[in-house]
Formats: structure tokens, sequence, C-alpha cells
């Protein structure tokens, strides 16, 4: 790992190259590796957070970033630092992902097939403000065997320094070749990399929806991730409405920035008066704004009780589009399932669509229709998450139609080779007339 | 399906509109409409071939097109027709692809998460002269419910309506929705399909190195396939020499015009007199030119009953970086099988790999430390195919670094979605003093 003035390609060309060594090394070698990185940042604390102070001091004093960019920029705030810490920790104690078999067929005697997971090569990390992202991608590249090139954003560059010089240190100590985490920090470097797609194999953008949209454009090689995050919600006309309540408040309220957050709550007609009302005066209170169409602002104005007209806004086409990620919420009337349906696949975002009912034939059929990585039933979309999953991390949510979709774990870093293995065989001794494929499946 | 004057736009966009009621269908009335497509074509067969007829006419005529790939357009050659409606019944034998739970996992109490296989949704399928992966791909679609766009080369235009319009009659005898395979013919569509990203999923080339190469520029979406297929071979000193001999005849005489036959032969430094002479021999006999190195040159010179200088040609540095896809083959002497493995990281397309020798361990080296998709041992790489491999068709052989890799089946044409069920819950009711996740794994 060094924190290089290397080219964008020199960079790339040195994590392809040591990506095949890092690729050949034993659990037990990058576990070693995970706990001396780990002591390393525990050990360089002090360094660490005097060079993070200096990054926020710098950025407050420019006023260049916002008051949350500030915030996710500190390191000093409580339980941080630990947070990171253990998110090394985690990472080390998950399963090995490196090559687990999943098919063993015996194309003819003596003739095996073996399929086996392997790490996908190097992949290209671009964040902005959060510096534990460092070293929590460090880590999940150092357990997946894949290499790394990392390239921060300008505000985090003392504490990436910091963070890197540590973790490098640490790895010098270790099986892990130098060159296996890449960082780069050149301006404009971005441009450049995305191009390398002779060195690189997957691109993970972890900022802002415009830095991922700029990376899906641009990029020569695959892009892990979603730009947006438009979740819906249906309230069918069974839903219980006392779960309505708390599903719906949880979906939107729990953490309105966050991309599994409720953007867009559809009511089917007859809930109108029946559900909507409980909802609607809930959110309320917690300071939601509701951006309506007509049926449902007709509904709740003779059923709140406050003044509709200070709590309640008309909706416009554009709002059922917004990815809002603020205590807005824009409702429709639908007239059933199969709308709800044709609703969310032409406005959603792919990500993550709930359903209230209490008729699993309805939860089916949503389920069914909706084309998205997540569709959840009578619970809130903010569970759409890899920690509470049960993946042990969280690469990231994709919202990719191939690969890794959802809530990606160390999977979603991995792909698969084939081993055959054979004495002599050859393609011309099969076929009508000579040997036949026996293509009996193994135990794996 | 329905062979449009439709811009590529409004076929891309009715191919997603009805990849969700295909998506939605059961794996009886995909494999109904299955049986339909082959009766259909099996009662159209003189009305198909009349039409191949014109094509090959008209092509033949206008002197356009080589022999070889007239060949290829030829539909009324010995077994071609009927090993296309066999392909049809073989896809419609497989296990259905579609809602293949392979993780559930309890959350907590009555909070099920459930990860299951669904099609990916819109695939836009480019081929050149052969007029029967209309029916190949067509018949993939309907089975993995996935939603196609086909378009042809105007070389196969005739043979291209009337088998769709085979296929158009039959499935409107289905529930396979009819827009759900859309034929665009329109010159000039490639470009604009390959930008409809918000429509189709996946683009699958079937045709020359210069259309997949084109695509993978292109794209705005995933490209499934290879461009090359530089397929090496090294001798370890320890190989048995019959099986050399067997082993590399096949991989380079088999089919030398396959993507996975052999192009770089890289021989031990030790084996260059006991095993080369043995092999070149056989390929000599077999019309094979060899472009050797100096040092190989050399031992076989002296080996050789022949004239050197008749059947043995200088390599240049190119020969090594070159698919021949033709009876010429590139030697270079290695001193081991780091060596081995850095020429073929190198020079290689990351296809398919294999290496001789009789050590168990010396093979594992070579598998752990060559990036490609297929590592061979002791056996031809003309194995690497799907059919060869047990996957009982093949989509196409990917040297992709993500999704699929290898020889790629029908899983290559799916992709995974999550369904959470609960009672209720929501993620703020769990953490640091509250309730804590269970991630017990359950049965599939």
């Amino acid at each position: 790992m060094s924190l290089t003035n290397a080219s964008p390609e020199e960079a790339a060309r040195a994590a392809k190259v040591s990506s095949r060594k890092l690729a050949t090394l034993s659990t037990d070698a990058r576990n070693a590796a995970l706990d001396a990185v780990h002591d390393a940042l525990s050990k360089g604390r002090g360094e660490i957070l005097a060079a993070n102070a200096k990054d926020l001091e710098r950025s407050a004093a420019n006023g260049e970033i916002s008051p949350s960019i500030l915030k996710r920029l500190d390191l000093s705030r409580a339980g941080k630092f630990d947070d990171m810490l253990k998110g090394i920790a985690d990472v080390r104690g998950l399963e090995d992902p490196v090559g687990r078999v999943d098919l063993r067929t015996e194309l003819d005697d003596g003739l095996v097939l073996q399929r086996q997971s392997c790490p996908i090569g190097v992949l290209l990390i671009i964040f902005e403000a959060r510096p534990e992202v460092i070293a929590n991608i460090a880590s999940l590249a150092v357990k997946s065997a894949n290499a790394a090139i990392l390239k921060g954003g300008k505000e985090s560059i003392e504490s990436f320094k910091a963070i890197s010089t540590a973790i490098s240190k640490a790895l010098e100590t270790t099986q892990v070749p130098n060159d296996s985490i890449q960082l780069v920090t050149t301006r404009d470097a971005v441009d450049p990399l995305l191009e390398l797609s002779q060195y690189i194999d997957l691109v993970i953008p972890r900022g802002s929806n415009e830095l991922v949209k700029y990376c899906q454009r641009k990029a020569h090689m695959p892009v892990l991730g979603h730009a947006d995050g438009l979740c819906s919600l249906y309230v069918h006309l069974d839903a219980d409405k006392s779960m309505a309540v708390d599903v719906i408040l949880d979906s939107k309220c729990d953490y309105p920035a966050a991309c599994n957050a409720l953007e867009t709550l559809l009511v089917h007609e007859d809930a109108l008066e029946t559900i909507l009302p409980h909802v609607a005066s809930t959110l309320i209170a917690q300071g939601v704004t509701l951006r309506c169409d007509e049926r449902s602002r007709t509904a709740l104005s003779k059923h709140l009780p406050e003044d509709p007209s200070l709590v309640l806004q008309n909706a416009t086409d554009a709002d059922y589009s917004t990815e809002f990620l603020d205590l807005i919420l824009a409702i429709r009337t639908i007239d059933g399932v199969d709308a709800a349906i044709d609703h969310i696949n032409t406005h959603g975002s792919h990500h993550t669509d709930a359903i209230l009912t209490s008729s699993k034939e309805v939860a089916d059929q949503f389920c069914n229709g909706v084309d998205s990585a997540c569709k959840f039933w009578n619970c809130s979309t903010r569970f759409c998450d890899g920690m509470r999953c049960g993946f042990g991390t969280e690469v990231g949510i994709s919202t990719n139609k191939v690969h890794a979709r959802g809530p990606v774990g160390l999977e979603g870093l991995m792909i698969y080779e084939y081993r055959l293995s054979g004495n002599g065989q050859g393609a011309a001794m099969y076929g009508s007339g000579r040997r036949q494929y026996k293509h009996k499946r193994l135990p794996v």
C-alpha cells in the first residue's frame, strides 16, 4: 500500500499485477494482515485524529462543504473510531469467500469439472468525505483477495494520508503485496481511472448520487451501486391499520436521508378514509410534509384535526419521481395492486418497494410484478441493508440487473472460475459413435 | 413477437413492459410456449427453407460475404434444421431457472428474508449470419422468462422473417405476451439500441470479434461475451509425452476456428528435446505451421526429420498476442510455471488456459496464478463449452469478471431478488438496548 504520486495508469497496472499474488494467499495470511491493520489503526489513533482535525479545520475555514458533510468527515465523533476498528474485526471474522466450490460434475471417467469462487481482481473505490471508508474498503479487499485502488476526496486528504500510512506500514509486515492497495490522491484522476478497463474490473462509488451517476456514465468497466433510492410502499385495502402506521412511520422517519427511506406512498382508494388518516396524523406529528393527489387530499381533509391547508400540499407529477431524502412524502391514490405495480415499475428506481396487505396472494402478486431488487411485505423498507440482512458487512446496495443486486455483502466482490482436470482427454473423443459424456453431478 | 418497423426505442420500451408480465408466467406456461414454437417451426420447414434459399441466392449473387459465412447462413445443410428443432426441445427440457431459492434467513421472529432467482429483464441479442440463432435465443428467452430484442444481420433477412413469423404465430396461441420477443431489422438500429439502458439490461452479441468489441465499446449496459479467445497451454517438464501429443493435437486441430482452440504453446526448457519434437511432428503432419522462438526452433531443428526451414517459422512478439483461428501455433520456451503464468496473464485473453503436468502441486500453482475463466489440467482447451460442461445449452462464453464467466448456461440469463416478509417490524425496533437480530439461516 503506497500513497503514491504514480499516474492512474501506473497505479492500476501495479494493482493488477499484485492482484494475482494476493489471489493466491491463504485464508490465514489474509486474516493475519487484517489483524495487523487493526492493531496499527488502534495504535495510530492519536495521529489519525490529529490529521482528521486538520481536515475539519481547513474545511470549516474555507466553508466549501456543508455541515452534514463536515459531520461525516469528523472521525472524533463518539464511537466513530471504535466503529471503524470493530468493522475491521468483523470483516476478519467473516467466513473466507475465496475458493468455495459450488459445482462439481464428472464429465466422464477421470474428467472432473469444478466451479469455485475467486476474487474479481482489481476494484476501484471512489469515495467522498468519510475517511473511515478507507479502512473499511481496505479490509474488505484484503478479506476477499481483491486488489483495490482507493480514490479519496480532497476534503479528507490529511485523514486519508494518516490512515493509509498506518495501514501501509502494517501490511508491510504481512504477506499481502504492497501494491495491492493503491491510494490515489491526484486531482483529476477519476476520468483516466474510469477508462482503464484492462486493469480495473469493477468500480464502487461511495458517495453522492452525482458521483454514482458520473461513474455509471463514464466507466468502461462495470459499476456496482445505485444512483437513486426511490422507495414506494403500497397500502392495500385489507392492510392492518396499526401495522400501517408503524411500518410507514419507520420507513419514512427512521433515517429520511437514507436510500432505503420511503418516498412515495400508494394508497388503495378504499383505504383513503380508513387507514390513511391515522398514518397521516402520525407522520404530520413527526414533521413530515405530505404531498397528496386530489383524492387523498380530499379524504384527509375530512379526517384530519388540523387545518389541511397548513399540513397538506398538492403533489405534482415530478413528486412521484423524486427522491426527497427529507421529511417529505408523496401520496397517490391507486385502484389496486396492478396499478401499484405499474406505478412502481414506471416511477421507481428498482431499489426497495413494499406492500402492506393481509393477503399472501396479493403480496405474491405484488412481489412477482414489481421489478425491484427488494420486495418487502408487511415490514419497513429500512431493512434493505447488508448488516440487517445478516451479510456481516455491506459493500453497497445495487440496483444493477446483473452480478449483484440489493444489499451486497462480500459475495459481491467475488466471481467464479472453472477448473477441469483430466488424464489426457480431447473433445474429439466424444460424439456420435464415440464416447458419451456422463455429466454426473458430484457432491461439493 | 412482431417483426416491426417500430423504432428501436419503441421496441425496447414494449419489451420492457411485457418483460414484467413474462416474469410472472408459470413454468408450464413457458414450456407450453416452447412446444408451440417447436411445432410451428417443424410445420413451417418448407417455407423457412425457401426463404433461406433466397438469402443464399442473393448473398452468393452479390458476392459480399465469404464462403464460410455463406455456409453459416445455409439452413438446408444436413441436420441443421433438425438441430435447430432439437435445440428448442432441449431448452424446454431444462429445469426451470426461475424462482430458485438459494438463501433463507430468519432475521427475527416472523421476519424472514428469502433470495430467489429471477429473469434479468430485457436482453438485446445482436447476431450476424446464422439464422437458427433466432430460434435458439427466442427459446432461451422464453425459458428464462426474459424479454428479448433480436437484431439480425441483413444477409439473413428472409430467413429471419420466415422463422420469426412462424414463432410469432405460435406465441400468439400461448400466454407469452406478444411484445416479449421484439425483432428489429432496421438498419443502423444497433447504435440507438446500445444506448437504451433504461429498457435493455444485457447485450449478448453473437458474431465476429469486431461485433463483440463494438458492443463492448458502445453499450451503455453490460455486455456478455468475449472478444478474443487466445488460449495457451503450458507443457511442464514432467508432462506425459503421449498425453501431450493427444491433448495438444485436440486443442489445436479439433476446430481451429473456435474460440477455445489453442493459439500459444508454452514449453518448459527441459521438455524442448524430450516432449516437443513428438508434439511438433504430429502437428506438422496435420498441416500446422509452427512459429517458434529461437530455443524451441533450435531444439526442433535437431529432432525433426523434415527440413526445419520448410516447416518452422520464426515467431515475432505479435504472434504471442494473436488469435490465429487457423492451423498456426506460436511456441515459446519458458523456464517454469511462474513464467508460464506471467506469460498467460500478460498475453492471454483470460478465456481458457491449460497445463500438462504430472504434479498436482504444480497444476494447483498454475491454476491459482492464472487469471482466466477456465483453467484446465491434463485435458484439451476444447472442453470449454456449455454443452460439454453439462449445462444443457450455451448462451455464450464470457471473459467478464462480473456476473457470468466461462461457458454460460441459462444461469447467465438470471439474477436474483430479495423478498422479506414480516408482521409490522420496523428498523428502529432493533439496536443497542432494543431487539437483536437473530440471523438464523433456514433450510431452502
